[in-house]
């Protein structure tokens, strides 16, 4: 229960300073600030509290012998009440410095208070490095925001996006916002849908990414777009998910791969910068094919060696993998022995996922005298490495079995070396590796629907020589598509698109889109094709994500300041929330009774 | 039908220059650009291309000494087809200079040309001055998306969002995202809805403005939040209003109105520079008291003069208003005299919204003599102004019966204005007059729930002085509320909010909330503004409607890429559209059967 304070107006009074402003440069200054009570300390009838704003935070002393009315004030507060003080500066005696905080070297005798607002005791510490559990913050998310690590994620997430607009436009892109209130076209996720009141039975959807309309601004010789915008997707949520999320989307007129690479690169040399960290452009560059063959993933994290195929310094019937199936030396750096039951446990992890695990060099070294120091010249594992070979002896599984099996070594690699970076430290997070991939395949195979899917989106150019094999060869069809990655997460997803009609109406029909299907999905987007596309592509980078990395966070509902739970409740507002009768009917909709 | 013509790859080959950057100074180098085939003309075997991008028109030059197979490629060209020409820089003869376009020095005699795609014959030229359907133009919005003026405009609004974006960083605002799935709050407009999925029978709301959130991040001690920010309403829709609309949103803590205009005034400087025109701060300020009392309206034009109340001038019993009702003269400079035709027309107008107007000056003079020269000394009209009297004879009509005539006249003055402004440019399109209106009244009376609600909304804070008529006198109660207005258009709208629970509740109450209500709707701000929320207020501007009036368009279709119609409908994807069956019920709704 909060005390009964008399308020005071704030009438016509002006801060002169933000709370992180003040130094031993401003003693014997007249001031006025405003704030939040973030700690008070009485010593000897004198009372000090830190004042706190966005800036940083301000002693105030009220001292003993100031007029009673003044310090009777100060006496009433508690934390979290809002202020104005006004005071003059003084610095303070050597020994009472402060050097934990850039104000540290004065403080303000106050004169006047104007107590602004009270507050109940907050539901939780504002200090940094308390452990809140996570439905009280989202419940109190206005007092979790006040918290310093909040802060300063929302703070740099703001920075980085005004430095992204002033980059891309600087290099002639335009912002252009596109519509939210779009048409569903069922492919991919799932869309949310908006049912219409004017035209009941009819539903617009929120857009998964604006990707047809930056295609068609292309089309109207914008020549750089870009957006950051929201994107809606109706998917489980987790920890790097929410159902809206923020892109940096971008698309540019008559490009190859490379004038994207040259778009983003500086872009993200900057974004790193503002948040206090250098990198490094040109990124390195693989193709999808060299990162499975070297990582077993499409996003390798490259803070780690990479893993490569041994198989050829072995005897052809060594019989450690299945003839026609990699053997593969897995090495993370730096981890020492490794007990009997670490060793155990990994072979476990291995065999989980079919993979047959040699842990032993020296049992290796008995059995193939000569090999092991052949496997240690080709992955530079030197005798303070965990050294791992993996192989494959069960059935082949998969349309590309070798995949399958550098797959789960990619795994296996990665289990290792998050496991022992506890340890040693191996992934240091303020080490940023960006890496492109290319030459994605052009489909993936859809078990379940029997038919190939558009491995990006079904509006990805082939690669100029692959145009023949579209239908004749759909497996070893490659797209011009790209991934941007970032120590392991991929970061944005990009591609040369089609702009013209005959090869868009074949992929189309590729993914298996009869010509009617196409038309009633894509009709527009043919017939922008017709009126005189020029070649395009672009590039969509996770805003979320990218600052969650650079702020060191690891679930991206720590940069976003009203996030949902994993069943899609704002549970400061309770939305979603039941509509009114008046509502539905007036949309022509209504609920539908459970099943019984 | 297109012809069947062969294609380019594209390739490696990169753009010099873009279709607007050649000068004279580039004579003799040797260039790549890309673009659209503007215009096309053969000249005794010569084939002259505009090339257009952009940035500009270049001209393209096939001689007929090239080689065959080049020009014969050119032969194939028509209007819209996308390619990319290689050629030299030559210096036009003095005589060829075009001086409508800034590349008419040069042009590029082509030596090699890739053919990128072709195009059908555009729907509707690309010229700056024909008049389309407006269907046509949002079916093929793609195609009119390129003509002169919407290129302008799109950028325009780019430049304008941007310039917007830095200056308010400048000032130490933090742009911060908030949700677009948030909670149904239904007061004010409807709102747009969106079914959850895993919550069956539970709605999101698209925000009709960021509102709450951002007064719940000044309760976080953001200070300074600014965001261009999509806003829904599901109203109907006209030329200034579309379902979604942009807002210049922003909010700071502890500020008076004063400062809320220090911060809007620079802004609204330059972002007319960017559109090349020049406006000085400060802006003229007046309360809404003084608005209705002379001009009869809540947004002034000020580009008309105001009008005056002159009963005072005339005796008591002149009976040319009803006891106690203003008598008013409106003044229309430069008109010249008005045929009888002309102010017949006048009078009818306001005798429609029950004025007794009174035209002719002379009968006036016979009648009350001396009298019309002391109103052309209020009024400042002269002999070649348009001057009426209008009275309210009938039975006195609204709460505040002076207001009904004030409003009645503020019409009559509007209608004369734009009507002699076909003939006389008073009201010039590029005259910027921006103005404050202040002191908006805190309630307006709803006659059909017999109510008084809020007349900005229920957060608007009163000011102190009325603080105490809250409840006891609500009629003469007035807000802290502020509109930015330009050339009679609102741009924006703002207000100190209330910061203290206690305040909140009785306004909740005042305009009829009971406690559960209030608790239902806004618990979460109610529940935050008792843990310590600093005082705050804020602005928000439509986007839309700013780079409409600097764009010089009368409709803020021109402004937006992709708007619907007044049915909601984007006729180029045909959304909205109905949903499956199996969306539906995965939303666990069902469309309801239309009433027979």
């Amino acid at each position: 229960m909060a005390q009964q304070v008399p308020l005071d107006f704030l009438g016509d009074l002006r801060r002169t300073h933000s709370c992180g402003a003040l130094r031993a440069a401003n003693e014997g200054q007249r001031v006025v600030l405003m704030g939040w009570v973030y700690r008070r300390r009485d010593l000897g009838g004198v009372i000090f509290i830190h004042l706190r704003d966005r800036e940083g935070v301000t002693q105030i002393v009220f001292r003993a012998e100031c007029d009673g009315a003044l310090h009777g004030k100060a006496e009433m507060l508690r934390s979290e009440y809002v202020i104005a003080v006004e005071g003059l500066v003084e610095a303070r005696t050597a020994e009472n410095i402060n050097p934990n905080i850039p104000t540290g070297e004065v403080e303000i005798v106050a004169e006047k208070m104007w107590m602004l607002n009270t507050s109940e005791t907050p539901p939780f510490p504002m200090e940094e490095h308390v452990d809140v559990n996570e439905d009280m913050r989202l419940k109190y998310r206005y007092v979790d925001l006040r918290r310093p690590h909040m802060q300063r994620n929302v703070m740099l997430r703001s920075k980085i996006s005004l430095e992204v607009r002033n980059e891309l436009s600087g290099q002639g892109f335009l912002e252009i916002e596109t519509p939210f209130m779009t048409k569903s076209t069922p492919e991919g996720a799932r869309d949310f849908l908006v049912p219409s009141r004017i035209q009941p039975g009819n539903f617009y959807a929120l857009p998964q990414s604006p990707q047809i309309f930056k295609q068609l601004l292309m089309i109207s010789g914008y020549d750089k777009y870009f957006q950051i915008v929201r994107c809606f997707r109706d998917e489980d949520l987790r920890a790097d998910r929410q159902y809206e999320f923020t892109q940096i989307d971008l698309e540019m007129s008559f490009p190859q791969e490379e004038q994207i690479f040259q778009t983003i690169e500086p872009l993200l040399e900057k974004v790193c910068a503002v948040a206090g960290y250098t990198v490094k452009a040109p990124f390195p560059r693989m193709t999808y094919a060299e990162a499975m063959q070297g990582y077993g993933i499409d996003k390798p994290d490259l803070r780690l060696p990479r893993f490569w195929p041994v198989e050829d310094l072995f005897p052809a019937d060594a019989g450690l993998t299945r003839e026609g199936l990699p053997l593969v030396a897995i090495h993370i750096p730096s981890t020492g022995a490794l007990s009997r039951k670490e060793r155990d446990e990994l072979k476990d992890y291995g065999r989980e996922r079919g993979l047959t695990v040699y842990d032993d060099p020296k049992r290796l070294e008995r059995d193939f005298p000569g090999v092991v120091e052949k496997v240690r010249e080709r992955t530079g594992a030197g005798e303070n490495d965990l050294l791992l070979l993996a192989g494959w002896r069960d059935e082949p599984k998969g349309q590309r079995p070798e995949e399958t099996v550098y797959q789960a070594c990619g795994q296996l690699r990665l289990y290792a070396g998050q496991k022992y970076n506890d340890r040693h430290k191996l992934l240091d997070p303020t080490d940023f590796r960006f890496l492109w991939v290319l030459d994605f395949p052009m489909f993936e195979w859809n078990d379940e629907d029997e038919r190939w899917v558009a491995a990006h989106h079904p509006f990805t150019s082939p690669k100029d020589e692959d145009l023949g094999k579209l239908t004749t060869d759909p497996a070893r069809c490659r797209a011009r598509s790209y991934d941007i990655v970032l120590n392991g997460v991929e970061l944005g997803s990009g591609s040369i698109r089609i702009h013209r009609q005959d090869i868009q109406s074949q992929v189309f029909s590729a993914v298996g889109f009869s010509l009617e299907e196409a038309q009633a999905r894509f009709g527009y987007l043919l017939d922008a094709l017709t009126y005189g596309a020029p070649p395009h592509g672009g590039i969509a980078l996770g805003l979320d994500r990218l600052v969650m990395i650079l702020a060191g966070e690891s679930s991206i509902r720590e940069v976003i300041p009203f996030p949902k739970t994993a069943k899609g409740t704002d549970l400061m507002s309770e939305a979603p929330a039941p509509a009114s009768e008046r509502q539905l009917r007036e949309l022509g909709i209504q609920l539908r009774r459970p099943q019984s």
